[in-house]
């Protein structure tokens, strides 16, 4: 079998022997993003034409590829849904003699009524569902927090702080103060710090300003304390109380989240314990393939 | 006299008779931002060098001109501060045989103790204060709020909405499926009484996505919706229970202030009562000129 993790900027695929062994593993900068005019078909036979000659025929894939801006739109499965679920319900990709199938995004929807989505996630996360009930969050541009019992997500929501903290740092006056560099976690930690006392986010924000003005915050450590106070409003607002939370990203992203979870009161439970890689292996053994 | 409110961006200036009745006036698109190499005496004189012929002597300005960025810094003046506080610490710029004095922003601090800064406002405002106490608004890239009480400004809170507005709208993926046109009043309410339900405003910003993917939400009432999430953010966290607010500033953005806040329970007492013309003539009428 073929495992894809096809997302907006990235292309990953591994080719799977028995019982998920990897044989071989490939990786190139071909997200959706830059595949020009739907050359979809094109592309991936660039990338595994060469494990399809070998006698693959099987391909699940997972990510972005699924959305209305990728190949075949695959209409998002609403939750409660687990591996079986999305086992059941993945969308066929005409491809010559292969049988390409999509995993499906989920969907769910907050309080409000107010619709969720998710594509790409349910699939690191379906990777590392247990019996039990647990709190996963999956850090990122637009992080994911989510809710999963029995094997099932339950729920999920998103939180906008990663795009935001790239918006604000290119394109307000907040980052014009700020130079690159290493996370400082003291300033970081101080940003979490920020999140926790009276006043919103919006006010908080302009502090940011101030304390740089009068000297109080260098221009050095502007960049993480501004990362801390989102983050930390994140993990205030979308953290359940005295949870244990199992993270899954990159680990400089990891890291923070991490320090800003033990910050407001909650633990780290698994540290990516869940992957596309696994999720794939794990709904292509539950496809009735042709 | 003459009054002078150059800001960042703009300048403006106005020829003052007895009583303050205005005799001429200027503006242009002068701001500090645009004065190459410091040359903002040659400015000053490009644009008031007439009057000053005709044989005034006396320069009030307020606004970013007396910033670090501007001509000369004039330090921020702590809350609480009224008329005769603001004309009695003006700050000296040298300019020939005119007297040219700079009125000071002022700062206070919120009830962590981080600092808050206003440079421009603070003349709008002292224009209009009464004997009792008032809350007023200056909406803008960075809104201030405004406390006073017996003809004195007690203290104020900065919000970050409007610059945030931008940034979300000119660099994140929100802003790619907004497109231009007047205000969508139903969508901007929508969008205030969004700000009133449970959940985080970096969980609501990730519904503006959401309610358009799914077609809730149409591509022309995206930018209305996301203007009244913020704002509505701004005007239940700053706006005192109950309270009657003053607004200052463009009209389209009052009209959307105000619908907020009467959406949110406040009332809105006197529109544009304040002005710079108006402030700088009361300042200067305090001054005690050489």
């Amino acid at each position: 079998m073929i495992a894809v993790d096809w997302g907006t900027s990235g292309f990953r695929a591994w080719r799977l022997g028995a019982g998920g062994r990897m044989l071989d593993s490939r990786e190139a900068p071909r997200g959706i993003l830059f595949v020009k005019d739907g050359r979809f078909a094109e592309t991936l036979r660039a990338e595994i034409g060469a494990w399809l000659a070998a006698g693959e025929r099987r391909v699940v894939m997972s990510g972005m590829i699924g959305s209305r801006q990728g190949w075949v739109e695959a209409p998002y499965l609403p939750c409660p849904a687990g591996l079986a679920d999305l086992a059941m319900s993945l969308v066929r990709v005409p491809f010559g003699d292969a049988d390409v199938r999509l995993v499906p995004g989920l969907t769910c929807a907050d309080a409000a009524g107010v619709p969720e989505v998710m594509r790409g996630e349910e699939t690191q996360v379906a990777s590392m569902l247990g019996d039990g009930a647990s709190t996963i969050c999956l850090p990122g541009s637009h992080s994911k927090w989510v809710q999963a019992v029995g094997g099932r997500i339950m729920g999920f929501s998103t939180y906008f702080a990663g795009e935001m903290f790239a918006a604000l740092r290119g394109a307000t006056i907040l980052g014009r103060m700020m130079t690159d560099g290493p996370t400082e976690f003291a300033s970081f930690d101080l940003g979490v710090a920020r999140s926790g006392e009276a006043g919103h986010l919006l006010h908080q924000l302009f502090g940011v300003r101030t304390l740089g003005l009068m000297g109080r915050l260098a221009d050095t450590d502007s960049a993480s304390y501004l990362s801390g106070l989102l983050i930390g409003h994140e993990v205030r607002a979308a953290m359940p109380a005295d949870a244990e939370v199992d993270l899954i990203g990159a680990e400089a992203l990891c890291t923070m989240y991490a320090r800003a979870i033990a910050s407001c009161g909650g633990r780290v439970g698994a540290l990516n314990a869940g992957s596309a890689q696994r999720g794939l292996t794990m709904i292509g053994e539950r496809v009735r393939w042709d």
